[in-house]
């Protein structure tokens, strides 16, 4: 074993049993990226993932506060409607995931601050997470951090983006369970990611409801269920059900934990989670091995040959797809004979 | 020489000495992509390219018939202001670009129609394009034909696009003079696309100029241009032009084809034109890098060791960082000491 291997295997150990800053600096390197990162995620991806639950939403709908809501009902455990039976929830972790922010770790996040509530409950772990060197960003590091969480024992992780960008609504998909938080009116502001964010909702929550307008929104987003079940989304018979809740004081948050809960029955009971975790991992794995070229790509763009060959282009001695065939001859077979259309043009 | 590269060059031979069919086929021929359109690309580079012209701006702005009357006037060759001094443009080509097209070359788009005026002109010479199976898509294809009008002699070629998508915006800037046409009243529709348009913009239209809201364009746009001067856009001291024209009766292009000319005399005199060039053939040899290891990619994702390792992962035996090195490792050097940040993870 490596040093760095060493050293994330007894942080995994010490992390495991409670050690909350051995956690905190497993996903410190996380962050990182580099040689102790590829060794955690050949410790971590071993250990089962725990159940994820992705929250995205408009900055401004009220999903920090949503969040904080949703720690404390989650900590009473599973509902298990009509059954009485609660199984708890020992452990859950908040990754609060903002892209454009270089702050992370120990950064207080604007109302970050109120999570502080559960500060000092060692059942609750949360951690804010933006870029810093991962390969492939936060679309890889964020999956990565999820596992990380589950091989030291944590059974319920939430991930929760500050808006609804590209990148911030791939990273909240890509869990188990998505919440997409939307409020009175928000179709107007929203128009853009409408269908996007549909496509990968499994519950709409629309917080704020107590304001005008929830009727309105509810009616929306059940025509754009009507529509899209139509269209036949690759669903697998789930129709993302729409709550109303007012984060503030709390209303709607049980009904909220309920409806995430019957999401996980249905995915369990139709062997659609092993599907769609599986289907995750190969979208990782596939990321990962066009971040390694893509980052190949930039090691050629900054060498000697590349400053050549790029003079021989702009002085008419070589052509782009030349270029290109000489600088990648080392690392990529030639190309194929003549008729392929793989070819390099 | 290869049975493909014979024929191109043959090819190239023929359309230098003005036969038009032989010039489609080549243009066909980079569409298609593979190891003619690689021996193509090996010659046409070789050669100056034409001085080349992107026209873009939102569908109905008036693109085609604006491009039509364009011809017209450039057939006069170009203008020396207060000089008298006129230099015929013995031949001009259009690439109509349609990245939403499955059609290309002898297909009628829509209001393509009305460019058959010059159908029967032995000097012009217009083609759509779409993607077919270039490697890399329009964004390398559309260079490619240029470079290939350039090698047959063609001095003029004007690239327009249908719309203002990424793709459509990148392929009509990756041109010596971009044109950019609005409409009065087209803050509206385009509100997403202004800073995107403005940096790539050398010279403004405003087409349908005898339409109400002319002149709120003109200051919304010269505002724009205030502003960003203010930024200092890297623009090497040009400030575009606003021109106002009404293609449909042709006012105005005459003002056009002067601004084209002022600001290809810019380009020249400062020896931008060659600079920014250099700096084109820099971007199309990254694509081309990028899209050969995308390439790459897909040929690993498609075959039996793939399968293998995406099992590994889901089965946890393996994490994803783990499997890409696996697949990699026969085009790849292995993962950089410990400690790199270049690393795997």
């Amino acid at each position: 074993l490596s040093p760095a291997a060493k050293d994330v295997e007894s942080q995994l150990t010490d992390a495991a049993k409670g050690d909350r800053v051995a956690l905190a600096r497993l996903l410190s390197t996380v962050e990182r990226g580099g040689e102790a990162a590829r060794a955690l995620a050949a410790l971590a991806y071993r250990e089962p993932p725990p159940y994820s639950i992705g929250i995205t939403g408009a900055p401004g709908a009220g999903k920090s506060t949503l969040t904080d809501r949703l720690i404390t009902t989650v900590r009473a455990g599973w509902p298990a409607e009509g059954e009485g039976d609660v199984e708890p929830v020992h452990q859950v972790a908040v990754l609060a995931v903002d892209p454009s922010s270089p702050f992370s770790g120990g950064a207080i996040l604007g109302d970050r601050v109120r999570m502080q509530d559960h500060a000092t409950d060692p059942s609750v772990f949360i951690r804010s997470m933006a870029t810093r060197g991962h390969l492939g960003g936060l679309a890889l590091a964020v999956p990565d951090a999820v596992r990380v969480l589950g091989a030291v024992g944590v059974p319920l992780a939430i991930v929760e983006t500050v808006g609804v960008g590209q990148m911030e609504v791939e990273v909240a998909s890509a869990t188990d369970t998505t919440v997409v938080v939307v409020t009175p009116g928000w179709g107007d502001s929203m128009q853009a990611n409408k269908a996007g964010l549909l496509e990968v909702a499994d519950i709409f929550v629309i917080n704020k409801a107590d304001r005008p307008g929830a009727r309105e929104a509810r009616r929306d987003l059940e025509q754009m269920l009507d529509l899209s079940s139509v269209s036949s989304l690759p669903r697998d018979g789930w129709r993302p059900p729409v709550v109303e809740t007012v984060a503030s004081d709390g209303a709607g948050v049980d009904r909220l934990w309920v409806e995430i809960a019957r999401h996980r029955g249905h995915l369990v009971a139709g062997g659609v989670l092993e599907r769609a975790r599986a289907g995750r991992l190969e979208q990782e794995l596939r990321r990962v091995l066009v971040a390694r070229l893509l980052h190949r790509v930039e090691e050629i763009g900054a060498g000697d040959d590349y400053r050549e060959a790029l003079q021989a282009v702009v002085e008419g001695r070589l052509d782009p797809y030349g270029a290109s065939e000489r600088l990648l001859a080392p690392v990529l077979p030639p190309a194929p004979p003549p008729g392929g259309r793989a070819g390099g043009s």
